[in-house]
């Protein structure tokens, strides 16, 4: 049974403000909700109809679990298409000083906006073994639900971290490269292969900031065919560039 | 000033029945629109604020062009955002019978259902220089507001079919290429670059369908890493996986 306490609360939780008063989020689906419980962060309470909680039983074994008709999950469900699961979890804290590993990839977001998009590069980063992402803050929240939806159990693995990216890049030793795409740059295919590095991902209206654009060892870009050029595509979507980005660099 | 009549017919235009009725759709932002002005394909009416009116004149000169508030624009946007720029151009014929030139790249998509994929697969194809989509019965259909929005413009420049793709396959040479993700193919990075064939990409839920499958001459995997087998991503999206494979066949 679904109170109505726990319907508003739900409904709140789609806005950033509530989830960091009530240090909580909620996903939505089987793929997501099960590899959020497989991880380290806390379920609070889990909502499912009576079907999938039987064909869950061993997974959902320590979790608080209330059954409820899927009537009521549309209720709560931020979906047009309402799954059969939707469980609260606890907010991971994204703020904590962060500090680079230099001897693995890791992907920077310089004010992506777009929740799609945040959540896309969230399932990409975890397919090429990517571990940490790094906001900036005006980068849209990644527990968003519509975030949550696009990473398909992926944002229970990557861990994302906000904080001003121009202080995180000041600490960077030289050495470590730091790739960007621009529109002159080196055709990405021509690029060595490498170990380790900063993949920096530009936001959808403005690319990256100049801000940033100083701190970019490796200035690259993705190679385009035109047979025309007054009238040709003029950019990739951010999420696209990112996922080509992670393959010519981490996939070779 | 903006009609009741045209206000009625925009929303209408929303919804495919509409189009195929009136063999319109409309498309919304300067990008979009100036790109279908450039296009082979006929404005009917063009909605936009005096401003864009003043600093577009030489580009819509030949268009019939009505000026509107933005407040206006935002009762006919299909934008949460709208832009200061609408216009309805003619549908064009996606259904005449076609054929694969077997000298270039084609993509082809197999039951497509989000728009955004659809309108970011497009994106991504009219940067490659790939100039013909062939899309299965059941794709969304590409001239729905949310996938012309996703395009970024592209849809003016590359050419979308609709057919059954079973039928299509049947007249494809032995000799040229059909390239599907699957499984346990071979490794994308693995493959020979290539000058032609077919990108088959599948649906979202289901992949690539058993009665395409059985056409795939080169079976390949975008290949991933991860730390931990029985707990990682499970697929890419699909429009990330046809950038991917796009860019490795076609950009090299």
């Amino acid at each position: 049974m679904l109170s109505k306490a726990r319907i508003k609360l739900i409904n709140q939780l789609r806005q950033k403000k509530y989830r960091e008063i009530n240090k909580m989020f909620f996903a939505e689906g089987s793929i997501n909700v099960i590899d959020f419980i497989k991880s380290k962060i806390s379920v609070i309470e889990l909502f499912a109809t009576e079907d999938w909680i039987n064909n869950n039983e061993s997974i959902i074994a320590d979790c608080l679990t209330t059954t409820v008709s899927f009537k009521d999950l549309k209720r709560i469900s931020a979906l047009s298409n309402p799954s059969d699961v939707l469980a609260i979890f606890e907010l991971p804290n994204m703020t904590t000083q962060a500090r680079i590993n230099n001897s693995e990839f890791v992907i920077a977001l310089d004010d992506i906006s777009d929740p799609g998009n945040l959540g896309t590069i969230i399932r990409t980063a975890d397919w090429f073994g990517i571990k940490h992402i790094f906001c900036s803050k005006n980068t849209v929240d990644a527990f968003n639900p519509k975030v949550v939806q696009a990473t398909m159990g992926s944002l229970s693995r990557v861990k994302i971290n906000y904080s001003d990216l121009d202080i995180l890049f000041q600490k960077i030793p030289d050495e470590f490269p730091i790739f960007g795409a621009v529109l002159n740059g080196l055709p990405l295919n021509k690029i060595e292969p490498q170990t380790n590095g900063i993949i920096l991902i530009g936001s959808e209206a403005h690319g990256i900031s100049a801000e940033l654009l100083k701190y970019v060892s490796h200035k690259i870009t993705i190679p385009s065919k035109s047979y025309d050029s007054t009238n040709k595509a003029e950019s990739l979507n951010a999420s696209i560039a990112n996922a080509i980005i992670c393959y010519a660099l981490c996939a070779q």
